[in-house]
């Protein structure tokens, strides 16, 4: 299925400054670019770097002072997905997590699975398929947690949004990923383009290491899980962020969406994947 | 109901220092003192402070250097108290709330309430009679939260037990109080001799402003309500302190008791009193 | 010297609804009220009370829902000072600090003085006289937190403020408090209307027990001490909040000012006080 | 100059458990490796892996339960170091960074920068060298936070240490790190085996990035620079812990040493390298 998604981000730059933005989608098997442009007015000079796989392609800018600065992304992207029924979603024990795949388990800034083991362990302890123990986590948050825009900022964590309840796509997140570690399931945080997202934005989710794959989550229930075009993975937030900025800038506006480019596209939500969960 | 307790404090001073004792049995019209005595060895000043109505009596003392310090306390206390239906434990509104009360629905340092209001509202917003709501609350604690020996410390908050979930009975107070004022209804920390705790220690629970009285709540279930002999109340553990010290010294050892002296006791726990909320 | 003080405030009311207001001022030996309205359009029953020495003067109001609500406040205050010399303001040790005030030197939850003792020992634990003590950790704020409007909030503590310098009053007075309680000097918060503030607000500053007085620093150096009109003191800023509201309420505006009502005040900043220390 | 190290680390096994050990010597340009033996007894299959240069090499054990487990690693390690004159230990400017060292100048859990920015600035801001300023980071440390074992434990963070101003090796580093990338200097987390460390424990100290350099510095002065030999990198302690334990698993005893292994060692402490950084 094809999608269309673009991104517009204005800036306005006092001093010298340089940018690093995560807004480009990620090639990857099941995700592939037909075509794509990042272009910047005035133009300038980018750096792509990227510097693992399932890490955002990073485009670095250097920015003169006294500047107005727009960045214009836009990328056809042909997404597939697989269906995996939740049989084949176990756990895989810490002797066979591959080793890449460890670090996902570690504790991280805004995802201190370490200080909530017993909570994960009373809550989800107890249930036997790992995917269902991964959508309760998300049904609990979804049910306990209220989706309120502005209620957070960058020092909100996992450990906060666990009691505070109020949150924002990113606190969603990072508490299902918080909680998948506590029961020792290494999960990822994932940032994209959600399709028919409202408000428009950069969305986030999250991935669950389950039988062997890579499973995608999203506590907000607010997107299609087959309609969402990845930007990159990271541990948390901080691997991920829409634009790091070292100067002085005023951010200005933003613009970012996701339209699916052909006929026939049946968006699967949360509740559609009682029995199955989607890879991509 | 008569009841001996005794506290003995051992500690070791370096330089002159100060100490304030909070470990008297507090007079109050259900409580009364029938004999009593503070000593210490070797013989030293003291000075005896009331700051309010419920407040511990505190005992300042001052040390000379190079002394091992002794403190005995002993004291037969008469104790009476009282069942109230739950018909007559209601809310009282925030209009109706005696002015003196009111800041008992405040936060404080160890009992964040204000963090605590969508969780408190979720789980126990419900629940019609307001004496339900604070069992409700205990039972949550206690079914939630691990007593575990020595896994918290003097920086451990409320904030902090609702998702880590161990804590001593100090930790179990602060939950139960903080929980208490999310949903207005105003709470404070009780320090207290509890009869038969084992292993013998210095006990906390608080208390729950319903109907127009103080009704006592412990979410550790480990003492019988009717058997808890008050030493003072404030808005949170900081107020009650067992020993503030000012100075070099160390702590060398204690020993405290409770014990019943009357045929006739019938140890009322917190399983005992469905119907009824207990006063002191 | 006279002082008029005024304050209005406007909230728009949603359900039925309770409030707590602290903006009356409190009359004292050195602080006489001339004349005092405290009025509420539409008019409403109010219940004043006062805690304890040196609390504010509380008043409760309870609205029905669908009002919009004006306090209008205004009080002639005449005040009196003293100036003392800083050879007489000594530390005073633990074992002379009279009974009532040794609860100013215990932590609290935004002056966590328990966690500054290092830092507070390190940089002013040299310093002979403790007025110059006090004076030092004021010159230390000053110079190292910048005053920004809107940068901090209600969790906002001096263990947030001395490492992210930056803060408003309330937050440059809980640091203050923090510092002195760590050096053993009892310090508690103070909320008043100060002269000629811009822009023009309800203001905080702290008072430290030196010499067996209570002593006013600002450490935001914005208001002459002697112009500071006194509506309370606390542990800190939860024990003296403007306003404290039960229900569903939404804020629409504020006045506040404080002006000399008769000629040749000369005003008294913290520059002008190296050698004395005011009290009020 | 050659270097022997050893470690050796005992546990007893209750249930079955995964372990991942970061205790090997990186191979590197200036570290070669002449002899090495990871040994397990009772013997044991083991999984290495590297997950980036860098990155330690890390060690995973599947461990039956009902055992005790004895590591021993030792190697035989040729370590090369040079002297960088710091005229030539400039800041590298954010546009010249290369892309695969931006990451380093990210907060993480427990090197908050982003939280130090006004404290940094305002110390060492206006330093011109950039070797100075990290060395004046360094000495800040070293003389303001007192190195006292079991002070800390692992959720004590460089925004705590700022301020309680006590820790061991690793709350250092985390705060020298931290500042750094608060001035925009990339710095990042280095575990090693230290010459003569007393008392034995494995070490850590931090690398910051200067002139196209990482140039070590280790703010507890504790052990020469040029005999640290290095186990591996990371943001902070989370990427290269000791030991992970995934079950149930108790810690029995740990030795560690590092010897020199040739004649004429002449040892570079901090205080010898005013003008020269040191890399390896």
């Amino acid at each position: 299925m094809k999608f269309r998604v673009k991104s517009t981000l204005q800036y306005k730059v006092t001093d010298n400054s340089t940018f690093v933005f995560n807004i480009s989608v990620l090639q990857s098997p099941t995700q592939s670019i037909i075509e794509e442009t990042f272009s910047i007015v005035p133009a300038q000079k980018t750096e792509e770097f990227l510097l693992k796989d399932g890490s955002p392609k990073s485009v670095r800018i250097v920015s003169e002072e006294n500047k107005s600065l727009t960045i214009n992304y836009s990328a056809l992207v042909d997404k597939k997905y697989e269906l995996i029924n939740k049989q084949n979603l176990t756990t895989v024990k810490t002797s066979d997590i591959p080793l890449s795949i460890l670090p996902y388990l570690l504790p991280s800034r805004y995802c201190q699975s370490d200080k909530l083991i017993r909570l994960a362990q009373d809550k989800f302890g107890n249930i036997k398929n790992a995917y269902d123990s991964v959508r309760a986590i998300c049904s609990w948050i979804h049910k306990n947690v209220d989706y309120v825009s502005g209620s957070t900022g960058s020092e909100t964590s996992a450990f906060d949004t666990v009691t505070q309840r109020e949150g924002v796509c990113r606190d969603f997140a990072h508490l299902g990923i918080a909680l998948c570690r506590a029961l020792t399931i290494p999960a990822r945080y994932v940032s994209c383009y959600a399709y028919n997202l409202t408000p428009p934005d950069f969305h986030a989710c999250f991935e669950a290491y389950l039988g062997g794959r890579w499973i995608v989550f999203d506590a907000t229930h607010l997107a299609p899980l087959n309609g969402l075009v990845k930007i990159g993975i990271g541990r948390d937030a901080t691997d991920v962020a829409v634009a790091t900025i070292y100067g002085n800038v005023s951010f200005l506006s933003m613009e970012v969406s996701n339209q699916v480019q052909e006929e026939g596209f049946t968006p699967l939500f949360f509740e559609d994947l009682e029995e199955e969960g989607l890879t991509f």
